[in-house]
């Protein structure tokens, strides 16, 4: 637990995939730069789906918005400014900052947090499995008070495009859900 | 004061209102999802008026976009993705972002500050009194290098759907705002 | 370097360009208030190049969006809520969020990091040289875990409207930029 004297520094790596299961009409790509190619103007704002690491329980969503920076045709892909917070139901929110590039695998700084991921810092990394559907996120948490809880911190199942989560996640039973998941 | 060695972890409160008195244009709702009905898609620029958590004294604005994420009927309400700043006159700024939604209270993430908020971490309580025009917060802001100045400390008054701001503090008079107070 | 027991609260100061040499299509100014003067409603997506203090090494680019939030007729300028991320190659990247008015210096909060810059708080002044093609940034930065590199920290080129980066660093030739400089 902190102190007055001190913010916790120890490191805390938290898995979790998002999966945008086509069912939130998620993405919407808005295309204001009024051009056929991907254009700095355009507009992505996104929700999916976030399951724990070991993709047996539903935990939330994310929620936030992607800004189209640059088609890169050399790399048949774009760069996006990416600004979104990940939602675990009653545990709160952790929000990012950084790049998103469909090509490549990146890190984005953790700008802060709620519930017990208040006072969050550090970064994650996003691997994207299957574009844009699937993605892998690694966390590197600093700040927080406590230990994260074990329901989240089941061992990971190994990052691939063909991951899928347990059905009973999927269908959202009641023992495959953190508790008031985000829906 | 911090030193070189650590980062201070106190929690200083903080109450502010915040009122939309509906000439500043805001908000501003772009329906780019071209739904009927609140979707994702759609984006919230907005600006209210902030006010001392006594409402004695006007503070400032808030600046910043909502980005809608779902509608849910079930609540008669919707989902926001709130990303924004809070500005304190010559006191300087808090940046925030998280979750608003306009059924219930949410905690933000405090992500950053300038001016006496510089290195402000934690968490915000937003309280909606009457949608979308009246909010309170309560702040819980860590790693500040001083106390908070005293006229941002007073009393607040009770949330309440009725709460209005001292008429001299509504009227911008001389001795019912901060010093220069963000327009 | 951290410890487990604090998180370094040292400051240092790192000047910074951004240059808009119109090669990017940027900014991208939406008008999608639909009115003829910037109002609420307008979302303005750039990114500029970013050059060393010194102007002998390209460095990468800006990345964001600015929210207009109100056009001040008596300043002949406009306030915007700033949302970006500044990309340095392989060493990472700092994101920020605060006001940008086109008519006087501002403090940003420097918000997070990635890479060298990973658990970075703090904040940045912002300093416009020539609306809006040439900025100069001063960061102060706190929590990084290592000193910056010396390629970062050369004497920074007074701030002028006549400033220009060296024709080396213009050219992006293999001594003149940085490592994997973000393109």
């Amino acid at each position: 637990a902190s102190t007055e004297e001190s913010r916790p520094t120890k490191v805390q790596e938290l898995s979790v995939y998002e999966i945008n299961e086509r069912d939130r009409g998620s993405p919407a790509y808005l295309r204001l730069s009024q051009k056929s190619v991907n254009s700095l103007g355009d507009l992505v704002p996104f929700s999916n789906k976030l399951y724990t690491g070991d993709l047996q329980k539903r935990i939330g969503i994310t929620a936030g918005i992607c800004v189209l920076i640059q088609n890169k045709p050399e790399k048949k892909g774009d760069r996006y400014e990416a600004i979104y917070s990940f939602y675990f139901g009653d545990y709160g929110q952790i929000s990012v900052q950084g790049s998103y590039l469909t090509y490549e695998d990146t890190y984005l700084a953790v700008t802060g947090g709620s519930g017990i991921f208040e006072g969050a810092y550090g970064q994650v990394k996003l691997q994207q499995l299957v574009f844009p559907f699937k993605l892998f996120y690694t966390f590197y948490l600093k700040g927080l008070k406590e230990d994260l809880p074990e329901e989240l911190l089941g061992k990971a199942v190994e990052p691939s495009p063909a991951v899928e989560p347990s059905p009973a996640a999927k269908a959202c039973e009641p023992n495959a859900v953190i508790a008031n998941y985000t829906e």
